[in-house]
């Protein structure tokens, strides 16, 4: 409990200083004022965020965490728990969609284990697992209270152990067979939404299923009474390890002044976490898509966020957070690659 | 007239057999059924165009055109018109902000002169200068019919001699001071809109001389009579030489089998002219962002388009194109570089 307090009272505010010289450079760029719009602003943002005014994104981290989900018993996910492992050495032998986008944008994944329903043996995976899945939230608390904050702060310690290999960005990416349930689960809490308006299809369940997760969702919620102005609580009753390693994540991210990008809805779930935690983490979190999940838009919402990219994304991994990255990086560029209209002797606006 | 004659009568079909064949692989993808949305459509979408089940998108190129405007003496602009010329330059010096994202995505920007106001003295610069910028189309027609022809002829020859140097995909951009009011022109007389609905503040003109430029298309429109029905008779009339280049590009691609990228709103007004000249081309087209000109989205419209992005640019010169062309390669990767459940050994989902 002792990292995870200390992490939340590091967080500070981001640099209006370096905001306003970012956007002096912005405006005395070749271009009409504000042409590059929402480019220009994620400059801005990240220039407060790292207190740089001409800040560089080098070093791109996406991590992607996975955990397994005691409710599947319940039947809420088209696929069995066994994929979640699969995809994992998936994940280490590059074959997967995060692999991928993460080779195109140039960023390096880190993939943690932070409770995978099966031992994974390779070491090319971060093992931090705090259990062998969750235990059935349609029966009881997923997990104990320590082992909510174990999560969070497990996340924390990745984040720390990375920012010493070079962090400029990191993205959030999730793997875990269910785990659209939990996360239906923490945004129906946190927000006061109906079950019903936070709830997707996930994987793609049919209308019967689809009925069915729903039911089981409600079921949770009842049974176990999670608080909403206590995000631990409500991650230790209908929460999941890899949804809590990520919390820790953006808690670290915004500790460390390092801009964070959300993937999609699970990872959405753990950075509202996060902000209930302390809603100073919002000014360091970019939105990177809104995705076909319903839940995501209304997380988004929520704090505010306004997605970048919509291209009916659902797969998870971190795979929307990579194409977010690589706008984050073009915006950065532009603020620290073009030519001024002074250094490349244009003609400015005229009076009018 | 016999090249654009020949390269129009050469645009066919796009081929269904190598889309169905992508569709397939990824469907076999270790992913959730077409959880990656809009990135498998482009990928399945480039495979009609390339007539290529796994293309690669290796060879990108933007092609930014550059032209003056005689209407500009009407004060529809808030820029002086040296800054074309001086634009140009900053281009080939890499200032730009099209150099910068060309880079971020690793394409070759190919910067030509169709009719700026000036010489321009630079080997890097193609020329194709068909005059020294158009006639003020407030007082007649901006070109001959001829020039016309000739300035979508040019832009089918620069089009194919970059298909000698590789081309997998091209991005069309544009840069001329004024040249929103010719493209708000020829969005008018093609789309039927009113000009106040196609007319937007351009570079950012203020509302006195926003309320001058309406009257100054409207003035144009209601003295040449372009004829709806004859793309030629409307760029000769209200268009500019850079637009009959891009609307070159837009037929030399599709004939190609290139896809090809539509930036905003002046190279939208080329693709509307391609379009209206044959309609296929629009199998060919991707169109990369929504701008934030008004008329813009009512091109896309017309011609049944979606924008993959909506990051409020204006800029031009070819640099929403690079952000989508870098989106079009992300989907070609997924389908080319992804593991398949079978290689992979990831169970598939279940029946239900």
């Amino acid at each position: 409990m002792q990292k995870l307090k200390k992490t939340i009272e590091k967080i500070g505010t981001v640099d209006e200083k370096s905001m306003k010289e970012a956007k002096k450079r912005q405006d005395s760029l070749t271009k009409p004022l504000e042409s590059l719009g929402v480019l220009e602003e994620l400059s801005i943002m990240v220039a407060g965020i790292t207190k740089n005014p001409m800040p560089e994104i080098k070093d791109k981290v996406i991590v992607t965490m996975a955990g397994d989900h005691g409710v599947v018993e319940e039947g809420v996910s088209a696929y069995p728990q066994e994929v979640t492992p699969q995809m994992v050495y998936n994940f280490v032998n590059g074959g997967a969609g995060i692999n991928v986008l993460a080779r195109h944008i140039g960023a390096r994944v880190v993939v943690v284990d932070m409770g995978v329903a099966a031992d994974i043996e390779n070491p090319k995976v971060v093992n931090r697992k705090t259990g062998y899945g969750t235990r059935n939230m349609a029966k009881g608390p997923a997990m104990t209270r320590e082992e909510a904050i174990k999560s969070i702060e497990s996340g924390i310690n990745v984040f720390e152990n990375e920012l010493r290999n070079g962090v400029d960005i990191v993205g959030v990416g999730d793997m875990g067979i269910g785990n659209t349930t939990p996360s239906s689960a923490i945004t129906a809490v946190i927000t006061g939404e109906p079950v019903e308006r936070v709830t997707g299809r996930g994987t793609g369940v049919n209308a019967r299923l689809f009925e069915n997760k729903i039911k089981v969702i409600k079921k949770a919620i009842k049974l176990n009474k999670p608080d909403p102005k206590d995000p631990i609580d409500v991650l230790s009753k209908v929460g999941g390890f890899e949804i809590g390693g990520m919390t820790g994540i953006y808690l670290a991210g915004a500790a460390n002044h390092i801009p964070i990008v959300i993937d999609g809805f699970i990872s959405g779930a753990a950075a509202l976490l996060a902000y209930q935690l302390e809603p100073k983490v919002k000014n360091y979190l970019i939105a990177s898509h809104c995705s076909v999940e319903v839940g995501h838009k209304i997380i988004l919402d929520y704090m505010g966020l306004r997605p970048l990219l919509n291209l009916n994304l659902r797969l998870g991994e971190g795979t929307g957070a990579a194409l977010g990255i690589n706008l984050v990086e073009a915006g950065c560029k532009i603020l620290t690659e073009m030519a001024t209209f002074a250094s490349a002797g244009v003609s400015e606006k005229r009076e009018e």
